[in-house]
């Protein structure tokens, strides 16, 4: 196999760096170290660290599109997709003891209000996410299992965002309790004949 | 009056500087300029940008105790009590236009896998927040307006979890569409009879 090109490990070392650590927090010569390349090739591929910034938050979405594929599913129901995708979420959660989150509510807080082209990045991402949850929510209205006097685009970003707020609690709790709570709320508060 | 001391002119432009920038992108300069006082007085007031980070995040804490006050407001009936609460807390991110969102959230996504120290505050202003909800949410459970099949407790944490979400959304957007969103579902969800 081929070494990846260095422009490609600057890029999937900022990801993991990034997430870890922040962004403010993460100065270029801790990407470049961690990707095991000079730092002075930096500037040969990215304009500045808000650049790269931008590409390391779109391949870490790329990445979590493939999670995304559970929701489309037709062998198993609408509302047991949805469990089951935030129960994967949870998984990976877990797996890191919380302590990272998520590279998107991260940079959400710390980013949106510095970085113009982060910030685009985010909202599109954001605005995606909360699409393909919605056509998961509008076939389990469908189907009845969940309720319908609550748009199923409104209940989708509900969704997220409150999804959101449980990592961002995990991570300060180290626990996995704000995802059983989420999970335990959501679904019980939505399902039709609650 | 009397001038304020330099210890307690830092506190106060650490918490307006630290709330709109973050911690990290935030030098110690910053925060003495912001308070007019030379740098160089820092060190004699704080050991750390870290320990000083921690003692903002308190008196902005101490700050938003008044407001949780109207939970436990009597002459209004518990469940509106939470709706005004929450809608109080909208009002605040309109009026800054979204943009520095929850001064308690941008530090739990940023500094809690960075420092122990403001972790430790974050979890302990996070857990007081959430018993002073669900005092209140007890409180609609017994007069039968809120469901009872859910724990006071694990609703309370929910509510704050999602608040929080709803908040990294809204600065991302920069609109209040996650506020109205979260108050829809959260209040349709949750009361009985729904």
């Amino acid at each position: 196999m081929p070494r990846p090109s260095v422009k490609e490990e600057i890029v999937q070392a900022a990801v993991r760096v990034l997430h870890q650590r922040g962004f403010n927090a993460t100065g270029v010569q801790d990407i470049t170290d961690a990707a095991g390349v000079p730092k002075g090739s930096f500037y040969n591929h990215f304009e500045s660290k808000e650049v790269l910034g931008a590409e390391a938050l779109e391949r870490y979405w790329q990445g979590a599109l493939t999670s995304l594929e559970m929701l489309k599913d037709d062998n198993v129901p609408p509302m047991a997709r949805l469990q089951s995708y935030f129960r994967k979420l949870s998984d990976v959660g877990r797996k890191t003891k919380y302590r990272p989150g998520c590279f998107v509510g991260n940079l959400s807080t710390e980013m949106s209000d510095q970085s113009p082209l982060i910030r685009e990045r985010l909202a599109s991402i954001l605005a995606q996410w909360t699409r393909e949850i919605g056509e998961c929510v509008k076939l389990a209205q469908n189907d009845g299992s969940l309720r319908r006097d609550i748009q199923a685009k409104a209940i989708a970003a509900f969704m997220l965002n409150s999804w959101e707020g449980a990592v961002l609690r995990a991570k300060v709790d180290r626990s996995g309790l704000p995802f059983d709570q989420f999970e335990h709320l959501v679904f019980t508060a939505l399902k039709t004949g609650s």
